[in-house]
């Protein structure tokens, strides 16, 4: 029996798709020039135990089993291989449990980060990580990502809200990683070697998060800067002066203009950078905070700034870095960087895009979870110009190398994927690498999570 | 050439100790009735390069490694085994960089957890992660144990606090793994697996940690109790009102008169059980918050209650909750548990425990970090009575069993080591007990990292 057979006598006929026209929109993400191959079939199980067939069978024929969420992954990391399956966790959106007392909600993968949010609104509660896919990106992607965002300055990344959760592995076992209580240390910590994995390891069926309770409003400092190397100042400002932004976001002209050409949202242009500032902390302590931040703002340059007192106007900015990316690609193909350097390192890897965007006669617009040193240059090339996507590509392995080389990693939060396959090998020593290799091997035995991918 | 003679030809005579008596200090840690060896030597080094000798030392003799912080662990994680190596860390204590920009340390793993703060408190930082051990137990065994503690409820476990380490691998290769920059999902998250692992996995040589600010002043909220089952209702009330407390703490009148009879510390034991709450969120609205924790205590039924308007009484109550353990084992041999149960099961838990102590005529004291569901029941027995010690062990197993039952771990900060080897075969599927053993074996192939603990 062929997988395509023992798929099709296993599994329910409406949660297979072996037609090439649907499959086409299941097998790549959004990561621009990554390469993906047609599987045999795509799986839209809507159980743990359908997920576990379907491992199982790939198990039994040596076949490669790809993960997929919403698609929003910027690294390749879920492009479809020829030969395999591609899990597609679209049909697993319950949220099982929102428990207020425990502050801890269950839910499956393709629940969207969002939904998920709008939920423990409800309850009082909040689900922090919050990356700028967040209307449609997944927890499951988000997982297997370790997926940041804009409130991670302050309140961490997805890992640190991962108790636990449920795995097909790759001995087709369907297991229980982690806990649901408050503190645990019972054997090794197999739920945080999941999270940032890519599927490479197994496939998660189902993931237990902590909460916060809700937060008071945000208060907004906007910040306008003829340089970018002078909004990276302010940024390393706002780090020495030791205060702890809600989010610290950094959005240039280019993606300001792509944004409203797209939603004509009014958005003022008088800067060449804009860094946006949020500040949580409750009562009079926080309006002093807010002030500080001004303050560092102006300190360092700002030729405009201002603590915004209209929600909508700040709410607009704040929409407006969310679509920066989608905005973008629709002035052509757009190669996603994700470095992230020390705070004190902030201006001279700014500096540095813009000389490596001359050097290589590529246009890069910029993005930033500026107060992580997360930086995220947008490399955006013409529509079928070869010679473009050449010189932006050099430019790409060029950032890496300068990041690395103010002791910073290649992936802050997208993940490795494809595109960082080649920055990981320069990041990690032999030796860790083999690690890794060791790992693998121990826990996908049979080499079919994910393969080509990460290592 | 024997390991012996290895280890006095590559290490300086004045790091290695084979004398037996002097060895005795470094052999076993503070678990109760915990078996443990004579090794072939300690070893007391100053460098990671000195770690990497012993280590490929042993990896040649096929020898085990077993590493040592300050011995104060409760589980035998750093029981020395017969034919092998201790590396003890008294002697790498050095603090060799905190970064106010980064928001960052750097340590040697023999730093003691106080003085790493101490050091913090003089930049304006804060380093959280406090262990009731921390006035004596170190960065390196808190990170090998994924140590919690009192502030935990509101800031997390020491995982939370790890961004990298540099580390001894089993297959003897000086690494880093993790990183300094604020996020990083470069490959498999090695530092997550390595903290808790118990020194199963390699030899931590070197910590970096993440540091918060320095925070405002706790309000302290003191409740006394008649029972201690009342005392988890309020437990159960804090959490369901949805405060989130800097600490809650829980004491019974056997740990404060023990406490008491040690130091003197005129301690009031009006109350069979006390909780120690703290707020630290600052302005009135932390003060709104104590009055509502007071309020949960009276509506669990408090005898008494107040906050405490005197920092000093505040401060000795909490000295005394630290000073609980080392004062019970004046007494005479302790077992302490180390369970983690849902918040809402903490009354029920506390119930059976008072149960499960009258059943076996085991006294039990209870301390706990009741806000985390973290209790620490503490099962005393006259000194030289094999029967009392076989009745504790009976009980100390079956208060495993409950806690297993109402959805609680076996280990919420102690670690597995050689006591709770028995609770983890419980807790674990045979399938993630096999997980656990493939990772074992591709990171330690030559079966030296503290062979015999945990898995």
């Amino acid at each position: 029996m062929t997988l395509f057979e023992a798929l099709g006598s296993q599994i329910d006929a409406d949660r297979l798709i072996t037609d090439p026209d649907i499959m086409a929109s299941y097998i790549h993400d959004d990561a621009e020039w990554a390469p993906y191959e047609m599987p045999v079939a795509v799986v839209r199980p809507r159980t743990a135990e359908q997920v576990q067939t379907v491992v199982q069978a790939c198990i039994a024929h040596g076949a490669p089993v790809v993960t997929r969420g919403a698609g929003t992954g910027l690294s390749g990391g879920a492009n479809a291989v020829a030969g395999g399956v591609v899990i597609a966790f679209d049909a697993m959106n319950a949220i099982k449990e929102i428990n207020t007392l425990e502050r801890l909600a269950v839910v499956e993968p393709g629940v969207v980060n969002d939904h998920l949010r709008d939920a423990c609104a409800e309850h009082g509660l909040w689900y922090p990580p919050d990356p700028a896919s967040a209307p449609w990106s997944t927890i499951g992607g988000n997982v297997a990502t370790n997926a940041g965002g804009l409130c991670c300055v302050k309140y961490g990344v997805t890992k640190d809200y991962v108790l636990g959760m449920q795995v097909v592995t790759g001995t087709g076992e369907l297991v229980r990683l982690g806990r649901r209580t408050a503190k645990g240390v019972a054997g090794f910590d197999l739920s945080a070697l999941m999270v940032g994995s890519e599927g490479t390891l197994g496939v998660i069926t189902e993931v237990t998060v902590k909460l916060r309770p809700q937060r008071d409003p945000e208060r907004t400092i906007v910040g306008y800067f003829d340089s970018i190397v002078a909004a990276g100042k302010a940024v390393e400002a706002v780090a020495a002066d030791g205060l702890t932004p809600s989010a610290l976001e950094l959005i240039d002209r280019q993606c300001l203009l792509a944004v409203d050409a797209w939603k004509n949202m009014g958005l003022s242009a008088d800067a060449e950078v804009v860094l946006l500032g949020r500040i949580d902390t409750p009562g009079e302590i926080g309006d002093t905070e807010a002030e500080r931040m001004l303050a560092c703002f102006n300190r360092s340059g700002a030729t405009w700034s201002a603590r915004s007192t209209d929600q909508e106007e700040a709410d607009a900015l704040f929409s407006a870095r969310r679509l920066a990316y989608p905005a973008l690609e629709r002035l052509g193909p757009v190669l996603t960087e994700d470095i992230c350097v020390p705070k004190a390192a902030v201006p001279e890897m700014l500096a540095r895009i813009e000389a490596i965007s001359a050097r290589h006669d590529t246009h890069i617009a910029n993005i930033a979870h500026a107060g992580d040193g997360n930086l995220h240059p947008l490399l955006i090339t013409p529509h079928d110009d070869e010679a473009a996507r050449r010189r932006a590509q050099a430019a790409f392995a060029e950032i890496i190398d300068n990041a690395l080389e103010l002791g910073g990693t290649v992936t802050g939060e997208h993940g490795v994927g494809l595109l960082k396959m080649g920055g990981l090998a320069q990041e990690l020593s032999p030796a860790v690498v083999a690690m890794h290799h060791a790992i693998k091997g121990a826990l996908d035995p049979h080499g079919i999570m994910n393969p080509g991918k990460v290592i």
